[in-house]
């Protein structure tokens, strides 16, 4: 039984969830986390928290318990990913990765309500539920997959976010000389400028900071239309590792899928 | 006959769309449907509606005949798909398919001016003409073509979008942390802060809600910044399936358009 | 001499623009051109115009005058084209082409200060003289490159743009049936939503119109997410478009450039 | 030594630095040069400046004497790169490059503090210092990548620029022609209107200027809409033409990465 607990909870071969998705013990981990986390968005709404809390407060020590449950069983269950080491070595060792003591802080969150009910302490301890949101990279190899495809072409990140930086600091520069004495609240520095700074680059533009001499208009406009190229190349290539890594995949996991990539990986 | 305005309506092999373009027929329904939909636009202008009243509800009804003997040319040329099985059977099951039922509510909601007049319920009733865009997804095997290349690639979508929803949730976790006492009225709660997250990381920006605090400008930026990535991830995606869905497409339709794609396609 | 004035106007031959650039009087032209539209751009601010008034009127009698010769030229030089067939039917073809309607036009809106100084009318005469822009076209194979590579995706370029306009107006009558009673201003009928729903759906946002009730903003927030996918997807696909074809024709010129392109156009 | 000191600092072998990353030496460069700019960021905000005068003038002054030490040593050890040219020459030649002048005005910027202490003079020296951003590209091949991608592209570029560029000049005398009397000061004349039109375009949407007139707004949704091809077009662009170039550059460096590379660069 042990076993299958095991092979429930844990995801081992990517291969296997590609074939068979998630097992439903994790379909109901994945419901509960989703519904835990809207309980949380939901409970800090006031003017709908104090007309329900018994009902919020008993929704949230059930999760509480829930999560506790799948913590204790994820540590019974481990011992199986190796019969050879001993049991409580294995367990140590399982409740000791970063994974699992976000699980435990999950558990405990959720459970203080039964303890202590100050409601100040309890409102910023509610949010600590949010790290569940964590608990997802149990289930997804799909993650593994984008952030493997980061590090493939982290070189090719890594500049075009270093130009981004030197553009935003530029930017940040001429708009604290052209508009410093003016609008000192907004660009009294160059500290102040970066947040106009970023919010013109990233194409938000509130208006809540914006230049208002004509020098400023034209540093602005330089600005803005540089920071289209700059800024947005990083999308480009994230999105194009993460097609690929994910073609690929699926072309070694499905061979009637595979096609250019085939031709790589077994060309005999 | 009936086989004539069959083939006129239904478009059943794609080969024959892409070689022939839409029929008269359906050349006209295309035409008839963006003519009543600009009307129904046009109506919702008090300025323009009430000094040519008669006008907007003559149209409207001419254009409620018009689809009502479309949906019934429909239903009784429908038979022809299939000569094998009996004439009801066939009607009865086009009629229960969505496309046909949403076909019959444009009907009935541009016929009903018909039997009463009263303006309020009209002014909703009218807005009900809208779902005749639906009726596009007759003429559309370019649709059908989107929807499969997006099917094809929903593994990486559903993650792209997970992460951008962890996103938005983060960002408005920490809004709320950091202007909810300043601002009640917009970051008072996650969900409040949630319409500020969404406006901020799709970059639209209206500037109606905007941190006011330091720390709050901090945190939106760096919310800005993560979002220039996660967000615009889906469109890459998408745009890549779709445009490779239609290249393929296109290259087992015209030989002389076939590229690379043949090479895949029949290698013999 | 003639034959000489042809070649310098005119570019027919593609591979010779790539080769060796444009001729020593296109060149002129160009800086002519762009000149001019600088001078239009710079008039129409008063406080620049007023105090030089002489010295603007005087540049645009000049560059009317360069504009005026270049046409004649064109007109004169044009029969080399095809000497078989008789000067004037060559001239007269030529003068009723699009593009050289638009010179014409230039050329008059330049020269009319010299017969008569209304302000009034000048200043929207001056206007005139930016169709200078289309000039451009005379200069610019990789101008042809584009719109081949857009015909090229039309199929996918309708329906992507097709969704995006379904996609606003579907946007303009949700937002209108929220906030039309709360905003009569700006969301009282669908055609002034759709103003909201463009400036939302392009990401622009400038904060002038957005929702204030809580349905309101729940929509906004749906109609700016989904805009993402949406209106960014004709982008991707144009720039692939562009790409492939640029990198194409540069492959058929410069045979140590091609690459994969080679196998495909001679792969015996 | 002498040998030493060059191998440390200077970068020549592409295939080195991929293989060994950067030297200790360029490593406490880059360290040093990211916590000037830091520090001169900081020293803008008058609020963090002036408690702490001692200490920042005291790390401006360290920084001073590193990035002078630098130069010197580069200065010195620059011989190395061809021991068959006098050293003199050698040396002069190295100090007349940009970048070896650019360096030499961060020296002196950061050096200035020691010789007079007017703090007007100093604020505007003190920005000089930020062009040790442009020391970085000493050590990044992937910058020089960058730059050849985008030469390699160079044509696609200008035209989608030269697009651009018109599209911003249509956008705005639109807007001229449509609000200039409503709004004189926003949009009073074609250079005034630009700035509108390159924050829409960019869809930053500051909302500082926005149209008001329906004109004005019909006019507006269309610029904002046909903005969207054009302005990102020159984005995708760049990023696939720096995406190939690494690729490319990796395969050559890296014969397990090298796929379809390989095939184009020894297919023997």
């Amino acid at each position: 039984m042990r076993r299958y607990v095991h092979d429930q909870l844990f995801i081992h071969s990517e291969a296997a969830q590609l074939r068979h998705g998630l097992s439903w013990m994790n379909r109901l981990m994945v419901t509960t986390i989703l519904a835990a986390i809207l309980l949380t968005v939901l409970a800090s709404e006031e003017t709908l928290f104090q007309p329900h809390r018994a009902l919020f407060i008993g929704a949230e020590m059930v999760f509480g318990v829930i999560f506790g449950v799948e913590y204790l069983a994820r540590v019974w269950a481990v011992v199986e990913d190796d019969p050879a080491t001993p049991a409580w070595k294995m367990r140590l060792r399982f409740m000791a990765t970063p994974v699992a003591l976000l699980d435990l802080i999950v558990v405990i969150s959720s459970l203080l309500p039964f303890f202590f009910s100050d409601l100040a302490v309890l409102r910023l301890i509610r949010l600590l539920r949010l790290a569940a949101l964590i608990k997802f990279s149990h289930f997804s190899i799909a993650l593994r997959e984008l952030m493997h495809a980061l590090t493939d072409r982290r070189y090719e990140l890594l500049v075009t976010l270093a130009l981004g930086g030197g553009l935003l600091l530029l930017g940040a520069t001429a708009l604290y000389w052209a508009e410093r004495e003016v609008q000192p609240e907004a660009f009294g520095s160059i500290p102040r400028a970066l947040y106009w700074a970023v919010i013109t680059l990233t194409a938000v533009g509130y208006g809540d900071v914006s230049p208002v001499t004509p020098l400023g208009k034209l540093l602005a406009s330089l600005v803005a239309m540089s920071g289209i190229g700059l800024v947005a190349m990083p999308t480009g290539i994230m999105a194009a590792a993460f097609s690929d890594a994910m073609q690929r995949r699926r072309a070694l996991n499905d061979p009637t899928l595979a096609r250019r990539e085939d031709d790589e990986t077994d060309p005999t």
